[in-house]
């Protein structure tokens, strides 16, 4: 059995959607963030960085007792390597799938989180801040849009963690104010990943009451909390 | 022989580390970075994101032709799991190293390059971003911190491709107005790490002239010359 520590977010929905295409057993344990629940001790236990998702695994290939992973990329190579699939064994192929998931996770995640922050949530509106995300995300769908001509399939090649890791933000292009018709091959790609059962049924999992987006969640969410907590010590 | 396409950053320094680190033989190729040639069509088909460094092993272990990696994540692992070096084969040990891998590719780089931006480098001087992003550094610096009281050595236990990792952009405290006396263990991993030779030797590379951090730097750097890339499309 695993278990999902999870908040329904672009971050949380890479690692349902891979237990789903797995068909791992696993349950989920709801971290509500809005309400702070990430800067609990048990939590920060197994995700010392205070972000959702973590997962603990209590079967390990190592049979030394539970194995808990923080950060998505390396619950994505963790569970890719327990199982065998969607990361190939071979230098070439399994590196092309690595460039491409550090891309997402130091790339398209961070900045299209930082464009989420600063065109829809910060409380001011900053023309500068908005401007610089929104000019590096298009960008960054470029680049994605170029490979995806290149490769005619899948980010990597064949569908792997690449694709897992890149689908999740690319479902914010909307919010944020893009459209996949300026990017064609994104499109197509978008429109065959969100097709999978498995894709639907990891989106589908914990569609929970969510918090209301308030001034507690604002700081708990913001960093105030955690400039608060770091401040304790 | 390894090709290093490089420029004297944080990002840049990982990689002249790590293959100094190995013993590698490789041979660095300067990329101009204030003057665009990240732009370059050649420059573009081993890094299609357009951003150093890059390597092309040209004697993979698949002996297929050479083979090219960019991001600095996947190619630490692509270099150490071709030597069997600073990243360990056993499940727990290696998934910690790729944890904390993770970690500085989607939080610490991506967080420390916002913050340098808006409180060193943009033009405009706006409070809330420069905030927001020392706010993040300073947590970030605070779970590094924690960790490494933790393990009471290196980030992810023995030396490895997280320290690897980390260090170049711990170097940034200073211009960025951090001290590691805030930061005990940082500062005493940090020493020990700086006073590597061979990480030493990894500074030492590509410390050739720069260009003047002028508007066609700024242009070529900032995104104002990919987005007229993308334009032209």
């Amino acid at each position: 059995m695993i278990d999902l520590h999870y908040a329904p977010t672009p971050n949380g929905w890479k690692i349902s959607i891979m237990l789903e295409e797995l068909g791992l057993p696993y349950q989920v344990i709801p971290v509500n963030i809005r309400a702070g629940e990430q800067f609990r001790p048990e939590f920060l236990a197994i995700s010392p960085n205070n972000r959702i998702p973590a997962i603990v695994d209590h079967e390990p290939a190592d049979g030394q007792g539970p194995l808990s992973v923080f950060e998505t990329g390396a619950i994505l190579i963790y569970l890719a390597d327990k199982t065998g699939r969607f990361l190939p064994k071979e230098t070439r192929a399994r590196s092309q799938v690595t460039q491409w998931l550090m891309w997402q996770m130091s790339g398209l995640g961070p900045m299209l989180g930082q464009h989420g922050h600063f065109a829809l949530y910060a409380a001011e509106k900053i023309p500068y801040a908005i401007d610089r995300y929104r000019d590096e995300a298009a960008r960054l769908y470029g680049v994605l849009d170029r490979q995806l001509g290149k490769t005619g399939a899948y980010v990597a090649g064949d569908y792997s963690i690449a694709d897992i890791a890149c689908f999740p933000w690319s479902m914010t292009h909307k919010a944020q104010g893009f459209t996949l018709d300026d990017y064609p091959n994104v499109r197509r790609w978008y429109a065959e990943v969100r097709a999978r059962p498995q894709v639907q049924a990891g989106l589908a999992i914990g569609k929970f009451v969510k918090e209301p987006f308030d001034e507690e969640a604002r700081r708990n969410m913001f960093g105030a909390r955690a400039k608060e907590m770091a401040g304790r010590k």
